[in-house]
């Protein structure tokens, strides 16, 4: 792999440029070279899952400070995942610095979500290992966090839109209303409650009243599903 | 809570220090001041969470650079789990600064083993976010990881034990062979074979002799398994 070309397009200089190196290694080049002392990059994918769920909680509790665990626990589950990262992967054009075996090369390896996937998080393993946690959390911040705003993983909460598209093919209305308002006004809590076709289905609460409704929404599902 | 008595035991000063209170701060202690604007410690649960899985995951790479990336994650999960947290919180006695509803207290909340473990991974959150994560992964290295080792949850991944516990009630006889070496000297692998009552079943490689009769044991148990 380029390691220059990495290290200036993205400005992130190594003091241990192997370890960059090893970030790109599949395990299918190390087989093919068992002369040389390599280590692939499997255990600094370990590593790297482990920056990017901090890096993204951290991101994602600044960002939206009335989401409650739940929530924000999901939503980091949709962003640290294969689809995403094979994705930032994608984003960066990174694939061009990996180091394949032959025969995994032959068979498309260079294309594969998994391979992908794991390449990206080995690259934050080794930016955090070689860097420390700020140079690979403003990495993220300048290549990646960009894009995942606004809203572009949104749609895995917007459980009200969920709801109308399953009951429409049902051919069955979906209502809300807010049924009660608690605590004082500069802590207000509101409970809504979700109607399908004017039966109670469903009721939640939120800081504000689409929130109360989402979640009133999010228990119409589960016990749909359930 | 006593928060400069934390402060000093710990030697950790916050820039904010309602941070700190909050991370001891139950939910149901906030549902009975709802005349007050107070959080509870569920999203800097969600936070602390991610700082444990990273300060564990760095832990364990650099303490164990032979192990692979499936037992580093089978390890750190036996690390970042309810038992483990609930136990670091009573090893630091932290329950004295839980706060808790009338009721919850009651019926012993404070000794609740759920409780006791958020408590300890949401005040990992308020440490990173006040003072970085550096600051919490150095709280951790002085009062947690000593504990860690030496080798507090190596039962974990000891397959051969396992085996032989699980042979021994059968009346069955388990041996190892070493049936392989493979690579260069400076870069060895080795392949050992399990038997039971002299039958293989099961094989496995590693750095070391004692690694690879560690996978076959565990090829074994896997098997015995399914």
């Amino acid at each position: 792999m380029d390691i220059k070309h990495f290290q200036d397009r993205f400005n992130v200089h190594f003091e241990n440029e192997s370890l960059l190196k090893q970030a790109f290694m599949h395990t299918s080049y190390v087989n093919e070279h068992r002369d040389q002392s390599l280590e692939d990059n499997e255990r600094l994918e370990f590593l790297g899952d482990a920056v990017l769920e901090l890096a993204v909680s951290q991101y994602l509790f600044r960002q939206y400070p009335h989401m409650s665990e739940g929530e924000l626990t999901k939503f980091r589950a949709n962003i640290v995942c294969e689809p995403s990262l094979e994705q930032f992967n994608r984003d960066l054009s990174l694939s061009q610095y990996l180091l394949l075996g032959k025969g995994e090369e032959a068979s498309g390896g260079r294309e594969r979500p998994a391979i992908l996937a794991d390449a990206f998080e080995a690259m934050m393993g080794a930016i955090y290992l070689d860097q420390g946690f700020e140079t690979a959390l403003s990495f993220l911040e300048t290549n990646i966090f960009p894009n995942v705003e606004p809203g572009a993983f949104s749609h895995v909460m917007d459980y009200k839109t969920k709801l109308q598209e399953s009951m429409q093919k049902e051919g069955k209305n979906v209502s809300y209303q807010i049924i009660d308002e608690l605590g004082p006004d500069h802590n207000r809590e509101f409970v809504a409650a979700c109607y399908v076709n004017d039966q109670k289905i469903g009721e939640g609460r939120g800081r504000s009243k689409k929130d109360a409704e989402q979640e009133a929404a999010n228990e119409a599902l589960q016990k749909r599903q359930s």
